[in-house]
């Protein structure tokens, strides 16, 4: 993505008008995680501020979990698949779980999988039109829910999870 | 809002087609903060978790901050004048002063705060065209930034600080 353009939220090359304007969002706010975790070393990524934390490792692995549920929702109708759970169960989990598992990654590892995840996220909706974006499912209370919002919730779960690793860092920073 | 409609990004009543996906997600977003805020006590409200932090009461207040000062900017073409800096600086600053300022409301005054903040918002933003969204400003950098960006930067931010609010809920309930 050009940075010259970052601050704009409008249609993009490759991509049908709305879905243009809802990839400029996504990028916006990953440059954002990308900032927020910039440096960081093993004892940082690592770090539990306390018995219930995750690690800003843990988040950043989450952010590309959610994405690929979401990916799995979105573009093929389904859940994670068996293969799928078994590379992102700790990382959707959190908790207790991933304070266990997740750890002793540096920083790269953390940042190849936001890419590889993301990279499939782009070139499957690069292939949808913007109609797609309207299609909804509905829960049992007959709430709907469109493909517009499960994507606007990926990014907005990634910018919550970023106000965390924001203050995380200044707590590793500072103990570590 | 139509709480059933809540997880639709879609158009809207009221606002042209483009507006009306944004004022949809900021919906969301609004109802999201309220829901991590909801039944919370003077206690919880002022809880400084460390002598750097800042309380959930500020962070509400810097949420409805934030929004006057987008008004200012995108519908005005301004910054904040004398008696709204009077009005939001201590929230839009956070930090020493907000801990010394903002303290001791109750639930009901931080929204009723993001409450007004968001009718004058819904009320210019109906007013306009969707083209207004791609209107934009440059940085001495030469960066643009439009409209859309400017909203999408708005609950953005809320959503950043209600990362922190909801991490800030569960420690303060835990200590006060």
């Amino acid at each position: 993505m050009s940075e010259k353009d970052l601050l704009l939220i409008a249609e993009m090359p490759g991509f049908t008008p709305q879905i243009g304007r809802l990839v400029s969002m996504m990028n916006y706010v990953r440059s954002t995680t990308l900032a927020a975790v910039a440096g960081l070393g093993l004892n940082e990524l690592d770090y539990l501020h306390d018995p219930q934390s995750n690690s800003i490792g843990a988040l950043l692995s989450h952010i590309a979990a959610a994405e690929a549920g979401y990916q799995a929702a979105t573009f093929y109708a389904r859940d994670l698949n068996e293969e799928e759970r078994l590379e992102w169960g700790a990382s959707l989990d959190l908790g207790e779980r991933a304070r266990r598992e997740i750890r002793g990654h540096e920083l790269d590892y953390y940042l190849r999988r936001l890419e590889q995840t993301r990279a499939k996220t782009l070139e499957e909706l690069g292939r949808r039109e913007d109609q797609w974006l309207n299609e909804h499912t509905s829960f049992g209370s007959g709430q709907r829910v469109n493909n517009y919002f499960k994507w606007f919730h990926v990014f907005g779960h990634e910018l919550n999870h970023r106000g965390q690793i924001r203050w995380l860092r200044r707590l590793a920073t500072e103990r570590t």
